[in-house]
């Protein structure tokens, strides 16, 4: 069979999610694949932020937090994004941001499990998940450590020291989803608690906690679920079994947490629901941006969803492996489907140079330390047609070693 | 002399602070006396919201990192801050909220008092300061313990067992101002630290951290500084002589704060300066909002300020104890200039009902439990013309019994 760019076209044409991505205001000339990093703007958002910043802060001022409903929207786009990850009304809230949330969840966890001094998790986690992990060992000064294993070892690291088994659920420079309920299961079996950290998960690829009995998730706001640059992030604790909810306070008594917030009274006595997990006031301005992206993922079927997100990274993988044959690309993502989340990396000698010649043609995609070249596949906004144009521009900067222009070289730091 | 509504027409002429009043979009027919619990909305803020969300969000997406100088926010905005409260550039960063940003140095403040175990504070304090001071002593199980004690015998409270003094400059419920140098002279002079919440301070009186030699200070973006609601917060670490900095890692090790964000490299390592109190990538939404507010309060004089808030308070005080004299206020605020605020409080019997009664029309301040109506004088938006105004309405809903009505006893709650 003959494959051309007429196929996907045909693709997006029978897509049932095509008229979603009208739902986004995406630029002009760009092949945005980097929805995994910073989503797209939903339509809905300019309206619904100038509204608030208008209307609800200039106009309503400080009555707003009840009669705008502000003080609610933690639970409110709590319980909504609950429905995105197999929890329940009330297991969910929209708080401080994935670091701060890991915080929380990871000191209740290690509470929970006194006698145990060892937290389990993958060499190759998010980095940023292992800082949190390593502070809370620090701070605790109760001889906690991190066992750091292989993806493929994690099984076998779990014993009877293990106080909680931490994990992201989808790996950020590879897009390979770990078993949550088997793994979960693993843990429980050797007494161990679960963290899944969901930030590549959410709005990307099927999860159900509940089904897989998972303790503790975390979250972003501002990946697949198209909250804006920075969003707040949310925390599930399970109400179904192990009552985390009140078995131990989470460490960072906030005034919103506190089970009567408007007393200002002495005594910090948390909230007996998920509410306890709020710690400050949140920016009103970022949530509502958030539930904006929140309410338009929830329009989506989430078996639709799926079938599209494989449908492209099949292709792309495909395409990639046919067309750019012998150019110095390999699969770093899993090729079975049932393993892959909802992006597609390869590692490359010169990645992060390729991907800077990408970016300067229009296929925004991101480099990931050491030699990754990764590609987010929203499936809301990301047409069939654009994996075949990303592979064609790929083919180009690669063969014509367009990458090899000296400003393409230097990194840019933070100072 | 007899005292009429024109003599305040006349100060509000002469008023060298009435132009910036009209950089901001205040509801009509409404006195807002509330700027201290949430400010008012800056003209500028709307168009710079729209165009961060529409313009470097919607078009350049991902890339805006760099290109629109969303990763310097926490310091840019923070050196901006420094100018308001006597600090230099690179000690104050803009991150997360005052409570986490509380939690933050407290437990630094805590590691380089190895030896001590006792928190003084006042009994009076904002209760979500004491909330977040009892998380840390259950966190660190260490036997810390919270000394709390009426504002005059702080020094007493100063012994060898002291790590540190953690106050609220201005208090949130009376308007007192504490002696910031004396204190924390006191405080160093027994061996302790010092943490000043600076909430109801910056942007509303003079604060001057390192003349004070203050060792870290937190404070609130939404309250004067007029960044809308649950705006990102600031923190403040002492350069000069202690080396607060790069004294003890603070507890939250996350990837902003990381020496070199972008590797992604296993390991924490804090990054040299204030950047390391950074925890988690900031709501960009949030941070642009935050800006304008704060270069809209560099624009106005500190001491012309200063000079207007007590103009406006001294009216209020007076006004009130001679025309509602006999109808049951007691003033709870320092009489003497030197020693308020910007805001004003009265204890009343039926201090809730009657703030409903006022709200209702038009006088918007707000009630603290448990039995104070208090009122926040802005400089920069309040007018003269507004106290007279404000005094006539509390007059005539005291004198008529106008909050009696029942819709005005019930107190709304979080649930």
């Amino acid at each position: 069979m003959n494959i051309d760019r007429g196929m996907f076209e045909a693709l997006d044409r029978a897509d049932p999610l095509a008229p979603l991505r009208d739902q986004f205001l995406l630029p002009h000339g760009v092949i945005y694949l980097d929805g995994n990093s910073l989503g797209a703007l939903p339509r809905a958002t300019p309206a619904r932020v100038a509204r608030v910043v208008e209307q609800e802060w200039g106009g309503d001022l400080i009555t707003s937090w009840n009669r705008h409903g502000w003080i609610q929207t933690p639970q409110r786009i709590g319980d909504k994004i609950a429905r995105l990850i197999g929890a329940d009304p009330g297991e969910v809230v929209v708080a401080e941001s994935t670091s701060i949330n890991l915080f929380k969840v990871l000191v209740v966890a290690l509470k929970m499990r006194p006698g145990r001094r060892v937290i389990v998790s993958e060499a190759e986690n998010f980095p940023t998940d292992l800082y949190i992990a390593e502070g809370v060992a620090d701070l605790l000064e109760q001889g906690h450590t991190l066992r750091l294993v292989e993806a493929g070892q994690l099984v076998r690291a779990l014993d009877d020291e293990v106080a909680v088994l931490m994990l992201t659920h989808v790996n950020f420079r590879t897009g390979a989803i770990h078993d949550m309920a088997g793994l979960t299961a693993a843990a429980h079996a050797a007494g161990a608690l679960t963290i899944w950290d969901l930030s590549h998960s959410a709005g990307a690829v099927p999860v159900d906690l509940n089904g897989a009995e998972a303790d503790f998730a975390i979250g972003c706001g501002y990946k697949y679920l198209n909250g804006g640059p920075g969003a707040p992030a949310f925390v599930y604790a399970a109400l179904r079994q192990h009552g985390h909810q009140g078995g131990a306070a989470q460490p960072l008594y906030g005034w919103l947490g506190h089970a009567s917030p408007f007393e200002f009274a002495p005594g910090y006595r948390p909230a007996a629901g998920i509410r306890q997990y709020i710690v400050s006031s949140p920016s009103i301005l970022a949530m509502a941006a958030l539930e904006e992206g929140v309410d338009l993922m929830l329009k989506a079927d989430p078996a639709v969803l799926r079938a599209k997100s494989l449908a492209l990274t099949d292709a792309f993988i495909q395409l990639v492996e046919s067309r750019c044959a012998g150019l110095g690309l390999v699969l770093a993502t899993p090729r079975d489907p049932a393993r892959r989340g909802s992006q597609v990396s390869f590692a490359h000698e010169n990645s992060y140079a390729v991907m800077q010649a990408l970016i300067e043609r229009g296929v925004v995609g991101d480099f990931r330390a050491p030699d990754l070249i990764r590609f987010g596949f929203t499936p809301l906004y990301v047409r069939h047609v654009d994996v075949w144009d990303a592979v064609e521009i790929l083919r180009e900067v690669l063969a014509t070693g367009a990458w090899k222009r000296p400003e393409f070289q230097t990194r840019a730091e933070v100072t």
